[in-house]
């Protein structure tokens, strides 16, 4: 007998079918037991009558893995409409463990280090469960936006000889006896592929070592990244990133408001904006605090009906050496942030293309070029004007939800003190 | 004005278009010269008349980037049936420095290790650009087989406390002052997911300090796992790994022969039939060397017509301890490889599913259930049967293709010795 899905059960009313999934929940009445059936698709309802199998229900708690034959009768007011009556039990596995939260209750009411211990088990929770359905769903629409733009999907190396962004944070690791680190981005690998594809975009895992202990960073999280050639300046960049996350927040089914053109503001008339709204003297300040984003967030939404906002031209001084400078006002960048409900979501821009300006920019920084000499290749060789940007998907994934914590919204995540499950 | 492809130049006979690429080759006659033109899209060919445009392009060395303003014209003889005349070049770089080998030549004459060394430039020559695109596309195709299927992608940590299949061939690093590991498969972590999601898969880098130096093993490679619930056994996951293969090569649009059932033989009879047919005595070995797979390889194309063949129930003692014994025949499993003209593409099976099994197979190996907690969890709170199989990336692409060497089915390969570019 083949299987079919709770999903399946309104198809075959009348009908003997065999589900199989987890034992959610148990209910025993006086005269009858109620067993619910948890599969991927849903729930199903199994009622059970016969003395034996109520004796056999018994002694399974919840989480044991069931198949069930049974028949499919109609009833208003069983959950769906359908339940399955008449059936045989016969377990999967060995009865299952007490695990110390319960998963049919609506919310998962333990503490955040017992959810991660037991993630296994935990995740199994509707509220977990849809956080990775989500993600999932994200990623989906990622691709799709960039694929029907003509951008390859491409993976780089993970290990690297030298640190991408910064010394700082990097894992050190032993690569057949000579020191190497886990990429921190694939920032100059998808540069490198626009010499090759044009456009190029990478989903895979990034790796900080963050001293943070924050409820949005990560030791390890999934990156979003994309590059593309032959552009004008990072509006162009600012273009695609917005399609990108309009996309995204399709894919799953979930609303943002995002317009047709995401509102941005400069660097320069954010600070004034924030600085006068907060009443704080913000000039001079080469970034933008956490308030301030949250600020920025109000304000595009009230003024623009837009859960997302780009700030334009950040300084200099704090982004990366192979940041393009704003003509005409060189101390700005033609780099972005988008901030999405008042939190930073993806960072991007244009970059510099000309081998000669790279050398200059790393000699600006103190730093030699040989450091860099396999990257500085492909601009040795011929590159177009191209930028990109990076969306983390665990932060993508709880602004949309109003998850407060990436650690619920990542399966078994990294972070400063925890390395298992 | 708007750039258009080099693929749309056939649209716009007569019009003035602009176009933008590397500048692939030059060739001077006596009284015009031809540039050709790569973009993402292809080649266009650009007729060059004016003197001083003439003497302009003498100076910009092959791929360096330029954005051409012209007519296109209709001229039976040039490639495509259009060229561009009356150009204007504007450079959008410097001239490009001179690499180490042509990319316009049909063949990339270089060494390998000075290909890997200027892979920035190297993998812009058609051959090795293909196996990016072709990479690209068998994972599109991974993913939509498998999203048809109910499955769903997940993204689980690269790093790891401990070795996931054995002790050997791992890279180790420091994790915030303790041990950790990078992950050789997602092989714990898919399983967990059946607990969660039912059918899942993921595709992400594994990383094996493999010390081989040869042409089918890298120390990080694209792997393309699988891994799904109420099974009956081993079978039922090779279904659905000859609808992924098929889905991989389909998307490709190469050829390779895929039956609807892939033909199978069993571990003890491929072991006869091999012996028999090469004059070996193979009684008592546990696993297959390279040549008997050729063999299989060979026996599948001819007698199946088959480019794929599967040899299932390896011996227990060669495979993993979450392996699931053949019933009735306990020193044999459940588990198999797929071969792919003659090379070992993929490995999977069913796995265990109790718990108590994985405790009794922990013992009879010697290990301590202690170190395999987390993941243990999974199975004591109720974990269905299941199986699963992983597929190298570069491998695939490398057979489709004919290739010999995954080097250059990869992009920016590592080995043993090199972790660069």
């Amino acid at each position: 007998m083949q299987r079919i899905l709770s999903s399946e059960i309104t198809l075959h009313v009348g009908e003997k079918v065999q589900v199989a999934g987890w034992i959610h929940r148990r209910r025993e009445l006086k005269s009858v037991a109620f067993l619910i059936l948890r599969d991927r698709a849903g729930l199903a309802q199994i009622v059970v009558s016969e003395p034996a199998t109520r004796d056999q229900l018994r002694v399974l708690p919840e989480e044991t893995v069931v198949e069930v034959i049974g028949v499919v009768s109609a009833n208003p007011s069983a959950p769906g409409g359908v339940e399955i009556i008449d059936p045989h039990l016969e377990p999967l596995t060995e009865p299952a463990a007490a695990a110390p939260f319960d998963l049919f209750r609506p919310e998962l009411t333990a503490s955040l280090p017992t959810i991660l211990d037991y993630a296994p088990v935990a995740l199994r929770h509707p509220s977990l469960r849809q956080a990775a359905v989500l993600s999932a769903q994200a990623v989906a629409g990622f691709r799709s936006t960039l694929d029907g733009l003509g951008f390859t999907a491409i993976h780089t190396p993970k290990i690297v000889a030298s640190a991408t962004e910064s010394g700082a944070n990097v894992f050190a690791l032993d690569y057949f006896g000579t020191p190497a680190y886990l990429a921190q981005s694939p920032q100059f690998y998808k540069q490198m592929m626009v010499g090759v594809l044009e456009r190029v975009y990478e989903v895979g895992p990034v790796f900080r070592a963050e001293p943070h202990e924050t409820g949005r960073h990560l030791a390890q999280y999934t990156s979003l990244d994309v590059e593309l050639g032959f552009i004008r300046d990072h509006f162009d960049v600012m273009a695609i990133a917005r399609d990108v996350v309009a996309g995204m927040v399709a894919a799953t089914g979930l609303d943002a408001a995002i317009p047709a053109e995401i509102p941005w503001v400069h660097f320069a008339d954010a600070v004034e904006m924030v600085g006068a709204a907060l009443g704080e003297d913000l000039s001079g300040e080469p970034d933008l605090a956490p308030a301030h984003e949250r600020w920025l967030g109000d304000w595009a939404l009230r003024e623009h009906g837009s859960d997302f906002v780009f700030v334009t031209g950040y300084p200099m001084v704090k982004r990366p050496f192979y940041t393009h400078p704003e003509p005409g006002r060189e101390a700005y960048s033609n780099s972005f942030d988008l901030i999405f409900r008042g939190l930073e979501l993806a960072t991007g821009g244009q970059r510099l293309h000309r081998y000669s300006d790279y050398a200059a920019a790393l000699a600006a920084r103190g730093e030699s070029t040989a450091a860099y000499e396999s990257y500085l290749r492909a601009f040795a060789h011929g590159m177009p004007p191209h930028g990109g940007f990076a969306i983390g998907l665990e932060r993508f994934v709880a602004r949309l939800t109003g998850a407060a914590n990436v650690r619920t919204t990542t399966l078994f995540p990294r972070d400063r003190y925890r390395v298992t499950p």
